[in-house]
C-alpha cells in the first residue's frame, strides 16, 4: 500500500486527474476529501502524506481558496506543479437524448466551471437558469439521480462516464486553451531528470504598499531572478492591505535568489519560503476511454 | 421617477444595500439584475443609466468576475466607489427557534459569503453540510420555504427581516472589520465637495512580465502617484499571461499622472483608463430596524 494522497474529491473532478497523473501507480492510495481547507489540514496534521488541491487557472485566476489556506492556515511546503489540460463537457441524462440543447432549464456544476463556461452558455443555453454545487463531479451525479428533469451538467468526462451520462458538448470553456495549475503539497516527491524547477515566496510589506512593491520587484530584477506570476491576497487585517505570492524561476538556494532576498528582507518586507519544486505539464489525457468526438459534435450544431 | 439604476440583486443583498446607500432617494428606480454580467450589460447597452456591482472585499478580495467583465466584455466607465461594512447574519426559521446550534443540518448562502464566515461555520456547526446558493438573499428564502428542515442562511439583516428569519448570531465574519468596496458604473454622479478621489488602469505589458511590471511601477513612483492597489487578472489567451487593474489615489487629468501614463505607454504598454471618480466610505446602517442584540448574544452563548 502506498502513502496516502489526499485530494479535492470526489471521484471525477479535475483535481482528481490531476492526482491521478503525478501520482502514478498510487490509485488505492488516493484519498477524495470535500474542501480545499480539508485536504491542506489533512497533510498540514499528518493524516495524509502528500496532498493536491489546484492553485491557478488560466481563465479564472488564482484559486484563493488554496492561496489564502497556504498563508493563514497551514504549515505545509509545495513539492510540485502539474499544469494540465482544462476540458469542460456538457453533459445530460441519457434519458433526455433528442431535446433541444436551449429547451434545457438548469445547468448544473461547480461555480468556477460555470465561469469558465459563460460565454458558450449564455450562447447556447440562454435560458436556463444555473445552480452552483460543491463540484464538477456532484453536477453529474444530480443529473444522473434526476432522469425526468431537463438537466445539463458541466464538468469532466470521467464524471459523466462515471454517472452513465451522455456527452452533447466536448471542449465548452471560453478559451481553446484552458489550463489550470495544481500543486502537490507535503513531502517530497521524487522528480525526474531535466525538469524545471519554480519557488514560491511570500512577500508581507512593512507598511505602505505602493513604494515598497516596487522595491521588492526591483530587487529581483536587479538580481536577474525572473519572476513568472505575483499575485495580491488581503491580509484579511484591513481593506486595502495586502500580502504578495510570488512564484520564481529560479530555486531558493541559488546564490542570485539568496542576494535577492537577503536584500528585501533589508528592509524589513517579511519573506516565507513555500519551496522550491519541479514543475509538469500533462498535455494528453490517456487515462480514459474515448468519446465519439462525431456525435458529440453532430448533437451540438442541431 | 429617477433614472434606472440596475444593481446585483435580489432584493435583500449587500449589493442592494450599497445601492440604497450611493443612490439616496432613488429606491424606486433600484432595479435587481441576477447576476454581476447582467448589471454590467444593462448599462453598456443604456437600458439603465448607473449600475452597482462589488469589486473587493476585505476578506475575500477581488470579485474576478466584475474585474473580467470590466476588462473583457463592457465599455463603462467607473463613477463612485463605496466602502461598506459586511456583516453577516446567521439565520433560522422561527419554527426551528431553540434548537441546538451544533444540531443544523445545513448552511445555505453564496459562496462568497461562506468563504468569509468559515472560520465561524467550522467551530459552531462543524457538522452541517454546505449549500451554495445564488445569493444571500436566495438562502434566507429557502431557509423560509422550508420551516421543517434544520437550515441556517448566512446573509444581511435586511434578507432576514424580509422573509421573517429569526438572528441567532450577529457580525459572525472572521475577522472584525469586513468591508467590501462596491463600484458604480454609468453615467456621472453628482459629488460631494471634499470627496477623496481615486482613478482606476488598466495596464496590459507588451510580452515578458517580470521586467515590464517593475518598469511599469518605477513610472508612477517617480512621478509620486500612489497606488493603493495592483490585481493581476489573466489574459484568458494563455496560462501566466496577465493584465494588471490598477487604483491610483490621483485625478487621471492630474500632470503627474499624465506623465506617468505616457511613460508606461512609451513601452508599449497598453492602458485603458476606466476614469476618476469620488471614494465614500459608509460607516452606519441606519437604514433597517434595529436588532435585539441581546436575545442574539444569548442564543449564541448557548
Amino acid at each position: 500500500m502506498k502513502e496516502p494522497v489526499a485530494y479535492l474529491g470526489p471521484v471525477g473532478t479535475f483535481t482528481h486527474e490531476a492526482a491521478r497523473a503525478l501520482f502514478p501507480g498510487h490509485d488505492q492510495a488516493l484519498t477524495p476529501y470535500s474542501s480545499i481547507p480539508d485536504v491542506l489540514t489533512a497533510v498540514d496534521r499528518g493524516e495524509c502524506e502528500y496532498g493536491v488541491v489546484p492553485v491557478e487557472n488560466a481563465i479564472e485566476g488564482s484559486v484563493n481558496l488554496t492561496l489564502d489556506w497556504l498563508i493563514h492556515q497551514v504549515e505545509v511546503p509545495i513539492t510540485a506543479e502539474l499544469i494540465y489540460p482544462i476540458s469542460q463537457y456538457l453533459m445530460i441524462h441519457p434519458d433526455q437524448a433528442g431535446r433541444p440543447l436551449n429547451s434545457f432549464t438548469r445547468i448544473l456544476s461547480h461555480p468556477q466551471a460555470l465561469a469558465q463556461t459563460q460565454m458558450y452558455l449564455r450562447k447556447h443555453l440562454p435560458r436556463a437558469a444555473l445552480s452552483y454545487v460543491e463540484s464538477t463531479a456532484d453536477a453529474a451525479l444530480r443529473v444522473q439521480e434526476n432522469p425526468g428533469e431537463a438537466w445539463v451538467a458541466v464538468g469532466t468526462r470521467s464524471a459523466g462516464e462515471l454517472y452513465g451520462l451522455k456527452i452533447v458538448a466536448r471542449e465548452i470553456q471560453d478559451v481553446p486553451n484552458n489550463f489550470t495549475r495544481f500543486i502537490a503539497v507535503g513531502k517530497e516527491i521524487s522528480c525526474e531528470p531535466g525538469s524545471s524547477w519554480k519557488s514560491s515566496l511570500l512577500v508581507s510589506l512593512p507598511s505602505d504598499f505602493p513604494g515598497a512593491l516596487y522595491r521588492v520587484l526591483q530587487s529581483f530584477a536587479r538580481h536577474g531572478v525572473n519572476l513568472s506570476r505575483i499575485e495580491s491576497r488581503p491580509t484579511k487585517k484591513r481593506l486595502g492591505t495586502y500580502h504578495f505570492f510570488i512564484d520564481a524561476e529560479t530555486k531558493l538556494e541559488h546564490p542570485s535568489m539568496k542576494q535577492a532576498i537577503q536584500e528585501v528582507e533589508a528592509w524589513q518586507c517579511r519573506i516565507r519560503r513555500f519551496g522550491s519544486y519541479p514543475s509538469y505539464t500533462f498535455d494528453k489525457i490517456n487515462v480514459f476511454q474515448p468519446v465519439d468526438n462525431r456525435e458529440a459534435e453532430a448533437y451540438n450544431q442541431r
